[in-house]
């Protein structure tokens, strides 16, 4: 095992962890870095330090980590800046592994700052405590489910997160909460003054579990070792990254939010491509775009086919040239055969194929797809959700014939256990756009979900996400032939 | 009043309709088109008129628009395209003024059917019917409850939606339903036999209550026409348009969809922007941005100032940039002045400003805003949504001081209230980025809403809103030059 794997378990897999600067009061960070592991399922031992404290939030405090009786794998710091150096030394003496270090007033703030954050780095080194921070809002780790980041426990899943703006990263971490989307982990990397993105990043890509790696970045430290180490990880799994500070106001903004000096954006973007990182244009796109890479075989080239209708197939089409991906006319034979699979009235199929909204079932749609993906010319397929009249049910209720409900459903359970099966089947992804606005009442997007498809909201988000398989499949099949 | 608003009332405000076609059977549209008006607060008489039926959902059924006793200013027709050249001409016949024809067949299958379609055309036009579609799916207008479109009625609003695509049309409509968006108008305008997208932007210009127009076109019918009617339209309110077909594969899909000629992309994107039409990249986009134009000054020019936490301000600040927009550095005094306004440790003010995630209130933040808008170099603000340490009351209740919380609320109104009145105070738009996952739990987000200032999910969204207001301010300057 590698000795970063080794040194962030205990940042990340902690048997126990103490929070220093630990407070009962609700306003302090001491006590929300408390508070939010002790209620979001943290198995491990929790040890509240305080120098004042006996019982912090029901539990025996301490008034110097050195006091507490069992090992200490991880110390998450939330003193004042000046006794930062202190809180390390003691940490260092009672043989703490790793720390989180919340506390801001360091090289972010100028001169002094720096220094005293050198003295941390320095008294940490010394000590074979490797840190995280400090001037960050801590971190969510899936594997221990050890949470001081935010208000309730994200939802476990397979994206690791690691962003150098806190704030703004939680709240993109929440947001795509509440689109259902999973965090193996979410690291708030501050300052990086000992921890670095590369670190991290080398550490996720020995962690299996983690199938995807995006950033929030303004700036890179050590921008040779970055990109190595991005380079190594690649081979494994993808990595998404959104850049701020890519216009010259937003580059002045990061220097003084990050002390990151943006630089050129244009070579940065051209080491990006050069090796393959997947650059989002927009800032949540980073999630939506990890969506695809969690559950979906990467596709042999960039030509697509797409299922949808109307305008919406209309607007995939574009959205899909717009990033360079190809939309092959389809051959006689095939074109022929849906037509045979189609309603009289709709248009001869070329690519797109439409049903023109017309009537048909799930089990139309998922032959309609499989087709497609049988083509060899054809290296994955837009869809739109296949349809669900269940959606219709109140209507559908009215028939009071609950024998034709049962047969519908029937089909429904058909044609989607078909859909989620060809991917796998034909080594191709499929990507879906959704076409009911009520997506919560939608079973099928869900089922599509749990099965690795991933469900968009707009065919402009549909398409980004293959653009990112085709971008990842490309930087693999490079790897291959090198 | 013009012959195209009293023309087009008879269709969206009709007070009597008659539903040709109308039907038991849920699966028909002849069902749906009556069921949907007759729930969703429609107040006008509903006639169905079938051949077979005595009784439909309840309600008597003629054999003949003939046979209903009182005036029929609206016909809903459902009937097989066959028909339709009969069915009209007992409309005709009856003294019906408008039409609504959902029916497909006609010139989208090919050579026969458009020959069938210019005949109804042939015989509206002699009888004095205007009509909507055929191949359509129908309308909504909010003027009149009158819902034929959509399963649930829409949310009554100031935007007006044109679709050339029935079933993304109103998949949109949808969604934009569940984001809080309201509407006017729903018009799926289908083949536009008689009535053309240029007709409908007539009419909505001169309805006082309609305060933005989108659109999602693939083609256009007659280009002057439509151009020239957006030219004047333009001096009354805002069009935001997304253009279906932009790519080469694109508009293949087009022309086989609705047998649009999406015509040479450049040629049309350069009218637009000669009239200050805003053009989306994406589909959703136009509802994003008409928002801003429903409550919002029109900025004075391109200069924008940012209130904005962390990474979040890089962003909306790379966003801003990247679509032309500027972010002057403030002067001295005010950058000064508004240091004295932030804590210690946050980065010195030039723009963006930051709180750097300190503690604040809303009526730190109004007063941050109010300086900033207070600048004759600044024409607009992008904020995030006012501090509402009330999300966090479940923290706050245990502290058993119910005096804090009323404390809080207070200082949260007066700084919303503030806030929400500085647009109108200085003539200058802001536009708000979230900062909390859970919308739905933000009060404030709501109030800002209802006082006219929109409020996105993503940095980017909340740029280009204010990108489409300062478009469509300089269209209206040129027109006061002009």
């Amino acid at each position: 095992m590698s000795s970063i794997v080794k040194q962030l378990d205990y940042i990340f897999k902690p048997a126990s962890m103490a929070i220093i600067g630990a407070s009962d009061n609700v306003a302090k960070w001491g006590h929300m870095v408390l508070d939010r592991p002790l209620h979001t399922g943290y198995k491990g031992a929790i040890y509240p330090v305080n120098p004042q404290g006996t019982k912090i939030l029901g539990l025996p405090s301490y008034r110097s980590v050195k006091d507490i009786p069992g090992p200490v794998d991880l110390v998450v710091i939330t003193t004042p800046a000046s006794r930062v150096p202190a809180v390390m030394h003691e940490c260092v003496e009672k043989g703490v592994k790793g720390a989180v270090l919340i506390s801001a007033g360091f090289a972010e703030t100028g001169g002094a700052g720096k220094k005293l954050q050198e003295e941390v780095v320095k008294i940490a080194r010394a000590g074979g405590i490797r840190f995280v921070g400090p001037n960050c809002m801590g971190i969510w780790s899936a594997a221990a489910s050890l949470n001081n980041a935010f208000e309730s426990a994200p939802k476990p899943g397979e994206i690791a997160f690691i962003s150098q703006s806190g704030t703004f990263g939680s709240y993109m971490a929440e947001m795509a909460a509440t689109k259902g989307y999973g965090l193996r982990m979410f690291i708030s990397i501050g300052n990086q003054a000992d921890l670095t993105t590369a670190d991290y990043i080398e550490y996720l890509a020995h962690d299996d579990d983690t199938k995807a790696i995006i950033l929030y970045l303004e700036g890179v430290k050590d921008g040779r070792r970055f990109f190595d180490v991005c380079k190594e990880t690649l081979k494994k799994k993808p990595i998404i990254l959104y850049k701020g500070g890519s216009s010259a106001a937003g580059a002045r903004a990061t220097l003084s939010h990050t002390a990151s000096i943006a630089g050129s954006d244009i070579v940065f973007q051209n080491a990006c491509r050069q090796l393959g990182l997947i650059r989002s244009e927009e800032s949540f796109q980073i999630f939506e775009v990890a969506m695809a890479l969690l559950g979906q075989p990467l596709p042999p080239g960039r030509r697509m086919a797409v299922l949808g209708t109307g305008g919406q197939a209309v607007a995939i089409i574009d959205a899909c040239q717009r990033l360079g991906l190809e939309i092959p006319r389809l051959d006689k034979i095939t074109s022929a055969r849906l037509a045979a699979m189609l309603p009289a009235h709709a248009p001869h199929p070329s690519n797109p194929v439409d049903f023109a909204g017309s009537y048909r079932t799930a089990v139309d749609e998922a032959n309609v797809v499989e087709t497609l993906l049988k083509l060899d010319y054809i290296d994955g397929v837009i869809s739109n959700v296949p349809v669900n009249p269940l959606l219709w049910s109140k209507k559908l209720d009215k028939l009071g014939k609950p024998e034709l409900l049962e047969q519908i459903q029937k089909l429904v359970d058909e044609g989607v256990g078909q859909f989620c099966g060809l991917p796998r089947k034909y080594g191709k992804p499929i990507a879906c756009v959704r076409w009911h606005g009520d997506a919560s009442k939608d079973t099928v997007s869900i089922k599509l979900t749990e099965a690795g498809i991933p469900v968009y909201d707009t065919p402009e988000q549909c398409a980004r996400a293959m653009h990112g398989l085709v971008t990842y499949a490309e930087v693999r099949r490079r790897g291959n032939h090198a």
